[in-house]
């Protein structure tokens, strides 16, 4: 078994200086544990709980601060995808495309996805159970792409409240596809301030390290330098600062679990 | 208070003589127990448990089916979009256009249906509170149109399996929006068959009774000649047989209701 | 099938003339509408979420204080019991024992309570299916007594909430037993307040209502003439100002359903 | 911080035999990974699932056997209480006095229990939220005996299914009290085999794992030479044979979490 993979950095791309500085505290962080990553941000937040929430840069800007990232850092980047018609052109910026957790069953845009033959990672709905994933899967790899990592970011659990039902992590393995957790979208609450989700960032590192001792193929944690400033997912999102330590903390548990599973 | 309004019709648009046999059964029984009528089918089913599910007949020979069938029984005409590029389309052959539950988060989708100025159902996400709702038809009011109707169709409980708050019929009425209540997809157990989703369509009857003796403004209701070899939405489709004891039982109570509040 | 009857009181015995004087008020209104109604009240409150909230008036007066409704209104008197020692001297004062939602598989209260040979009120527990309590009825119906009632009052969603999940109602009812909706409990909100339960008063009327359309042998409803001063359950009771045209509208709904399934 | 205790036995006092054959396989497993250990046995399920399912060896028997144990191997012993007359004659024969989930809100066994002054292990009840068991053990602590354990074994969700929120062991925490986290009950399927509850053995080790990794005072695992022979809780025991090899991992990540957080 590999070590995890982390797939890292702001909720947005908010600019071409941002996104390097980000990049750049980020590479810093990840070379001192010897962490692979990858540098994950969105050029659109297409369903952001209120209309009045800032959307994002823009797909041709976005792709193209992406693709600057990935050629000055040396590291792969992911974005997201809304529809079909995205992919193609996030394709030639990217090397992993996502599919948000609310769109995971539309089969156009996994087909789409499948197609450009890039790594897609698919965010689990939170209306589905983890088995139903084989199925989200099975749509992508019917287009000959088997590149295909499960991501898991909590199920709706009452009212605007996720839960992480961790044994979802050996569930999805069980398809063979490698399983990333999403420490940061798991501690959303979910339309909870009323116009904007909530969040509990004190609870990300508990549940990274949950999943690290559970065995997990990546780690999925955004980070910004200022988080409650962010123009999204600040309540979440984990500041740039306290990255190290606790990727220190996940590497040392990774190392133990899949030296002992071994 | 109005009486309610039947939203009815076969999941999928089979062929124009299917289209037609239904619609004219259909039109039979609601005129008998004078309810008023809204044609539903739709013509792609873009997020199918399973590839190997069928589709649909495709965009733009369902539509032409569905202003055939409001051409001929005088009767409006539902069907869901689901991406932006559809709406202005389908609003050209429909009186009221349906945005899935997975998507009533998707901003895009949300306002290029609200422009068409059609009427618009939106169905409450799986994942979502009713009182997030609001959030939604915010979204679609933004666009100048406010002929929004918010619809309960089941919310996550646990795995496979979706549960009516009744209060949020309620919840969701307080914004001031009409109210519907689907019978049918409130008895869906997604991805309860494996490959499929399954259902409990002898429900349908007593959760349509209780919905209306809350008060709602209109109840949806799938149905089929012979729904367990309908191509899709089979286990929780009514037979057309059964459809008039119902309308009888559910118009009485919705006299009885409204009579009273007033 | 039967008229439903009306399970009402005040959810804690406050004094004998504040219990003489709500069964009074009760009466007048039950007679009014021609319902057949029980009295309920409890002599204890065995699991308060918080200590410093107020028990109860004790078993043996609150038993003598019920007996004594007994005797002047004529009526069938409930209350719950906690323990198996207390269902002999209960079934001594009242014709109805009721077992307690978190008690619900209690063994030994239920054969203690089946072996009195009085009428068991059953609530189904917040964590129990209602395909499960086919298994509670059989150990009470183990000692001979098939005088059982299943009542509904809601199923954890999430935390701090419960849901009425209206498919239990059948589901109940095809064990053969009279199925109970208690519209005052279902409207909690477990440990809402910190310190104590909050409750949706404002759901009582259409739960109440939606349960009586799908058909109940029994609705239980609390009442309090001034709910917002009782000492227990006051975010849930019903005014006993607003009981009568409450049940009047579901007198009108149960003999429409009633006579309709007929 | 402290290691982890480890509360470890079968479910049920089977004979004298079995709990010493237990014991002695479990003293030497603890010893070599010098694991301090508590052992847990029931002297009486008074809570089954169906009124056919074995009941125990009856409180005197079991607990003089569980004061031999205690006696013979050096251990401190734990069981389960489920009626305040319980409380002192088990805590004559045993050092930690257990609540059953179901019970966790019952006022006069807490107070029972914290009356005796031995050590209180109460497990959350599936209804309630983490924050409500501050409320729990405010009820034991009113006593003067603030010697309480928390313990998670999961939560509602849905019918026939628990899931653990990992959040809630820090949220407990917070009170001040140590945190128990229980492999074996989490994976019940409560009712899940429609006459017994059913359980998912294969997560017992991940979950345990995850707990461990967010940091916990105490592991509970119910183990047995042969648990699909079991009298109860089969299928969620772990074969003691299995016990030695989690038990390394555990110490493991326990020494790594603890010293990585001092």
């Amino acid at each position: 078994e590999h070590p995890f993979t982390l797939i890292v950095g702001p909720c947005q791309i908010e600019s071409r200086a941002h996104a390097r500085e980000m990049a750049a505290a980020i590479s810093e962080i990840c070379t001192a544990s010897g962490t692979g990553w990858i540098y994950k941000s969105s050029f659109d937040k297409a369903n952001r709980t209120s209309l009045r929430a800032q959307r994002g840069i823009g797909m041709k800007e976005g792709l193209d601060i992406l693709a600057g990232i990935r050629e000055e850092f040396g590291c792969p980047v992911l974005t997201d995808v809304h529809g079909p018609e995205q992919c193609a052109p996030a394709a030639e910026a990217v090397d992993v495309l996502q599919i948000p957790a609310f769109l995971c069953r539309q089969t156009d845009l996994l087909l789409a996805a499948g197609e450009t033959g890039r790594a897609i990672n698919v965010k689990k709905g939170q209306f589905l159970a983890p088995w139903d994933m084989a199925n989200v899967a099975a749509k992508i790899a019917s287009t000959g792409n088997e590149r295909v990592m499960l991501c898991e970011r909590g199920t709706s659990f009452g009212y605007n409240t996720l839960v992480n039902d961790m044994r979802g992590l050996p569930i999805m393995a069980a398809t063979g596809y490698p399983v990333v957790f999403d420490a940061t979208h798991s501690v959303q609450q979910p339309g909870g301030l009323g116009g904007a989700s909530g969040g509990q960032r004190e609870f990300v590192a508990p549940l990274a390290r949950a999943a690290v001792a559970i065995g997990v193929a990546a780690v999925f944690i955004e980070t910004h330098e200022d988080p409650d400033r962010a123009p999204s997912d600040g309540p979440t999102m984990l500041p740039v600062s306290q990255l190290g330590s606790l990727l220190r903390q996940l590497k040392a548990l990774d190392t133990l679990v899949k030296t002992d599973a071994g």
